[in-house]
């Protein structure tokens, strides 16, 4: 493995902007285009890390906002690290813990963007100066002062492959004005992130975040001020838009502003509808807890598409797996019948084992993906 | 594997009446003395099939009140029995579904009695009868009549290699006439119980359930009626006293009136401490819930007999495992700071985690008293 390499092209299509590629980190390479399961809490809820290694999962996203009030950076930096305290030996990004913070400071506004997986944000946000944010923990009361420099050395203590300047997130509609204040504030911060990262290097890469919300102007100016500093690769941040056409737009046209040799990401979007849009415009990864929230909900993953209701009664008869040709775990040791009657009982076991199956679906349909680039078929 | 063979008796403690044996069964071998995990739903809590064969738990017990209740035993027959529908390749035991059915009749006093594992039981008994049960299901509502014929049906369509009688379960509060009554009633359940499954045998054995309260001569009259009829082996059941004395003088006394030859089994007490003490007068097989339930409410088995509670603040410093010279998958591969970090984060997998630790424990545990049996140490 080639650790001063951060990034490689292997394939473009010639059908779309669709690229296969290869990030390069110290715990591994993620082949891209990737899906990116979300640990907020160090962990893909109710799976343990040696079976999410097992899935395949290449690249897992942690929510700096969580574990910086639980367990503390400190904790995980005195266990060696985040890999060392979940025992993960391959790639983790984690975000910069503005996302939860101002979702907590513009309320519900927040929950149109997109949903953040997370129910416990019921702290309170005290103020927002130029340097960051004060925040009380949900956790203890304490005060938290989240700033460019904090959020960043939070993320160093924490040690994942991959971290993310500290930014704000502004609401869908805010008015335009507005918008372009905190889109100046974004950008100063972070610069001032990207300038604590590089003063403090440890061996992991930093990704800007795009903002402008669906104003295209924005949009633009932000890939132009970011990509012009020493990012590794971009992630495309706030409001995308409030239904996917919005979305497909303000996606198609900032991917033309973003530099090509770099890998880039979209945050909290990864439903397959959405992918399969996403990934001609040339898209790397995706996070989202879309799969394994999906299973807690009952609903399975299947190749066609659809999606398999646990619950439906009919299911109890049926005493193949839920996909006959899936080779996950689950499919080859249970079947529909007892996984419906597991859900029905609301057995613990139920909701393990159908988040492997849909995380197996995940790694094995952005295989396909890639498949289906390298052949020019997307 | 000699399927013709029930039980033998390896060895014959000479410091106590210990002994170790082996149980055969269609799917495989019981080592006694042996703990057995509770799996009420046709699963222990929190972990699948597969990874409680990987522990080895060599006897699992699954309650015929649930199982026919939901997903019911036409379903678990259709499936091609229990250990097709669960996918377990090792023994299991069912109850009766008595158990459940009286503890619905007697309300609360049965809780005085043990504690189940359930508070599912919010059903109502409709009527008591020379010949069973009419209860109302809590699931849909529907009326169910449990009989020795039909709960030894119900048993032979989920296809356990070890059935129970249908018996009445007094209440420990109960007088000794009204006692009297329920015993013979209960020899009587037994007597058709055991004449039902003798004309139907399908490759299971066939427990009696000697009752009689904390009343030695109503166990004493159980024993003697039960050992002449043609059981395969003995559970003791009813009421084992209020507290460790009572039940200690109840099963020294009664293990002195069971024939020698036959594996017996101690219903629903398992904890270290009744295991020490129990182990010693004979008693071959003992099933709990207490070793997951304990594992749900943070609480660690550890070999020093203390219970290691994970929700203390000081165990987020431990970046050792459990134990260290423990190798269960989770003391292998995570951190007692890690899994305090995942219980404080109420996340699903710390439960899975802890129970498998916890019944990696007691399988261990059996083992290290069998060895003891063998070496003349119990």
């Amino acid at each position: 493995m080639d650790n001063l390499k951060t990034f490689e092209i292997l394939k473009k299509s010639k059908k779309s902007n669709a690229r296969v590629g290869r990030i390069y980190t110290p715990h591994g390479v993620i082949d891209t285009p990737n899906f990116v399961a979300v640990g907020t809490n160090g962990t893909i809820k109710a799976l343990d890390s040696k079976i999410v290694e097992e899935i395949g999962l290449q690249l897992m996203f942690c929510n700096t906002y969580h574990l910086l009030l639980q367990p503390t950076a400190r904790i995980i930096k005195k266990a060696g690290g985040i890999h060392k305290f979940i025992n993960r030996n391959m790639p983790i990004i984690t975000d910069s813990g503005g996302f939860q913070v101002f979702s907590l400071a513009y309320g519900s506004v927040a929950s149109e963007l997109k949903s953040n997986g997370s129910k416990k944000a019921d702290g309170a946000v005290l103020k927002i100066t130029a340097d960051g944010v004060i925040f009380r923990s949900y956790i203890d009361g304490n005060r938290v002062f989240l700033t460019p420099e904090t959020s960043v050395q939070a993320q160093k203590d924490i040690g994942a492959d991959i971290i993310i300047p500290f930014d704000e997130l502004p609401p869908y509609h805010m008015k335009e004005e507005a918008l372009k204040k905190s889109l100046e504030r974004t950008h100063i911060w972070e610069k001032r992130s990207l300038d604590y990262h590089l003063k403090n290097r440890q061996n992991q890469k930093m990704y800007a975040v795009i903002h402008g919300g669906i104003n295209l102007d924005f949009r633009k100016q932000s890939c132009e001020f970011l990509s012009k500093l020493d990012f590794d690769g971009f992630a495309i941040g706030g409001s995308v838009g409030k239904n996917k056409q919005e979305m497909l737009e303000m996606l198609t046209f900032t991917m033309n502003h973003l530099p090509k040799e770099k890998p880039n990401h979209l945050l909290g979007i990864g439903d397959i509808s959405s992918l399969d849009r996403c990934i001609p415009l040339g898209i790397d990864t995706f996070d989202s807890s879309y799969p394994t929230k999906a299973a807690r909900h009952g609903c399975a993953l299947t190749k066609s598409k659809n999606i398999l209701k646990i619950k439906k009664s009919e299911n109890i008869l049926k005493f193949e797996p839920i996909e006959k040709d899936c080779n996950c775990y689950t499919c080859k040791n249970y079947s529909l019948s007892y996984l419906h009657h597991l859900y029905k009982a609301k057995e613990l076991s139920f909701y393990t084992l159908l988040s492997i199956h849909n995380l197996h679906f995940m790694v094995n349909y952005m295989k396909d993906v890639r498949e289906k680039i390298l052949n020019d078929e997307i």
